[in-house]
């Protein structure tokens, strides 16, 4: 099946257009025009390799709605015409512990990813959403609710999956007292959906200057980390921290504003922390440190319904294709506002 | 009241014979004439001034059981002639969030430790259980079942429920899998408690020839956390992991061998961690770091009647006081199995 897109062609190349080939439909596939796709901090990482695993060449995107164009005979589900997404993962195993649990994020064999992964059947490698079109399992498409705006709700499949996971998992509700740790892609979906929830909501921010974006995306308070007087009046206070943070950072000043045996969830980084973990602070108070890796698909629907019911969608700027190198050096000076999204329109232009 | 113990009078000083006055009883007083006391970590850290707040004399021990020798007048849990317990608190403020949830550990004000505490209403130093007597507010007396050797039960109350806590909080039963790291005092009760609730129980240890031992305790399997194969076997197992290691380390290794929504909790140290902590080792699977520090009045109690159901208590070697300096220097080469406990009627000799 013909496609065209945008990839990289190495680490060192910018993203241009790519003509290539989707692997022909199975009889569970969907096939999807892709509408819109939304532009994460991943993409930037796996187009330049800066995990060291990345295939050239690569179509990156994993923020996608679409409509669907056809689907194949053993798809009940779907049919032509309806609005629905596709997040970070296109397939999984299906039969171990965790996907029979619905969490294919955690499946045993891994789950296979919508760009850089390698189909389960042909082997060959997956492309993303900087495209016109794609081909997915039908069990990994998801329902995108009426009435949300598409291109608004492309982030839900990724930033929103991610902040809306740790919030489910660790019960927040009418009684919580939420922080979130940074106003980015995920930051501003965490207050949002913190807020729909019912929690009284906290943003966690280095710069001042960010009061009134926070107050109107959800949050009730704003604190500046670096006032030690402002963190010591929040001692004792939170019941969940999301940590968005997607770079190395000293969590140890968060830890005595957590309530006891409240939790601070890192959503947004991997990699080791260099300044060292006081064991005192999880220790006194049952405290705890945790994560959280995007969500399962059930756990994605169920999102997508709840920002339905709430008319939730993500902060975007929405940009054609052609924009897309600026947009990642924009992203990395944080300079956006919360989340690109590309036109999938503007690859006819 | 006249009372005689061992004390520090410096830093560098070993434990000497010390006699002093403790507080006179109030109404809501027990007055216990000690028979055992455990020897815990604490206690040298504290004799030798390791964290800098020590007062001098001090008199350490607070794993303590007695007999009651007589109550004040607004005492009505306690006669003379009752068998009971004092842990690690004699006071708290009795008022905060934490105190009427029954975590006096967690006290807003702090708890006043069993010694190098200070007494709520007249000030003085509070003095532990090495010595012959102690005067402590009922609400901070436990009862000792019936049935229970008295010198062995000593150490439940620092540290069976220092391991006890974590169990308990995090579900622990005839489903779970439990892993303990660490073979000595908290360790070894780690797997007498988590073999009682039902679980399957491993222990985690650097060196060979704990097996025989670990068994007899509870154990059900044992790796050697340095030999990298026997640590992939084990590779996303534990529901819960109490790491009893009372000494900076790496945490790391273990993460992955927790299942997902697992957790990692500290129970022996409250330094910072000085290998980096990798956040994906909490962000993948959803696992978990937290702690865990002592334990409430009533889950105490708690622990204290589960034992007496099952019968536990600490495997304990009985020294006299005046071998308590020697003690100290075995402790610290974890040349014991696995808990000195003082008879307290060497004091007389």
């Amino acid at each position: 099946m013909n496609a065209l897109g945008f990839a990289a062609q190495s680490a060192a190349s910018p993203l241009e257009s790519f003509a290539f080939e989707r692997r022909a439909p199975r009889p569970d596939d969907v096939v999807i025009d892709i509408l819109y796709c939304g532009v994460c901090h991943t993409d930037v990482h796996m187009a330049r390799n800066h995990f060291g695993f990345t295939t050239y060449p690569i179509v990156p995107g994993h923020e996608i709605i679409g409509r669907v164009r056809e689907v194949g005979p053993g798809v009940s589900r779907f049919k032509a015409g309806d609005m629905v997404g596709v997040g970070c993962m296109v397939d999984s195993c299906q039969h171990c512990k965790p996907c029979l649990k619905g969490w294919e994020q955690d499946c045993v064999e891994g789950p296979t990813f919508s760009y850089n992964g390698q189909d389960r059947q042909g082997g060959s490698i997956t492309y993303g959403g900087y495209s016109d079109s794609i081909v997915v399992r039908d069990k990994f498409v998801l329902s995108l609710p009426g009435g949300l705006d598409p291109a608004g709700a492309a982030p839900l499949l990724c930033a929103g999956i991610t902040t809306w996971s740790p919030l489910h998992r660790w019960n927040v509700g009418k009684d919580s007292k939420v922080a979130v740790i940074g106003l980015g892609g995920l930051g501003h979906m965490a207050l949002k959906l913190a807020k729909a929830l019912g929690a009284d909501v906290t943003l966690f921010t280095r710069s001042a200057g960010k009061e009134q974006d926070a107050f109107r995306l959800g949050a009730d308070h704003v604190v500046l980390s670096s006032d030690p007087e402002q963190m010591e009046a929040v001692a004792g206070r939170f019941d969940v921290i999301v940590d968005t943070v997607p770079y190395d950072h000293d969590v140890n000043p968060y830890m005595p504003t957590l309530a006891l045996e409240g939790v601070l969830v890192l959503v947004g980084y991997l990699g080791p922390l260099g300044t060292p973990v006081n064991a005192g602070g999880v220790v006194r108070g049952r405290r705890a440190i945790s994560g959280s890796f995007i969500g399962g698909v059930p756990e994605t629907q169920e999102m997508l319904d709840f920002c339905g019911r709430h008319g939730i969608v993500s902060d975007v700027e929405i940009i054609p294709i052609q924009k897309i190198n600026e947009a990642y050096e924009r992203m990395l000076k944080s300079d956006v506002k919360y989340r690109f999204v590309i036109d999938m329109a503007s690859l006819k232009s």
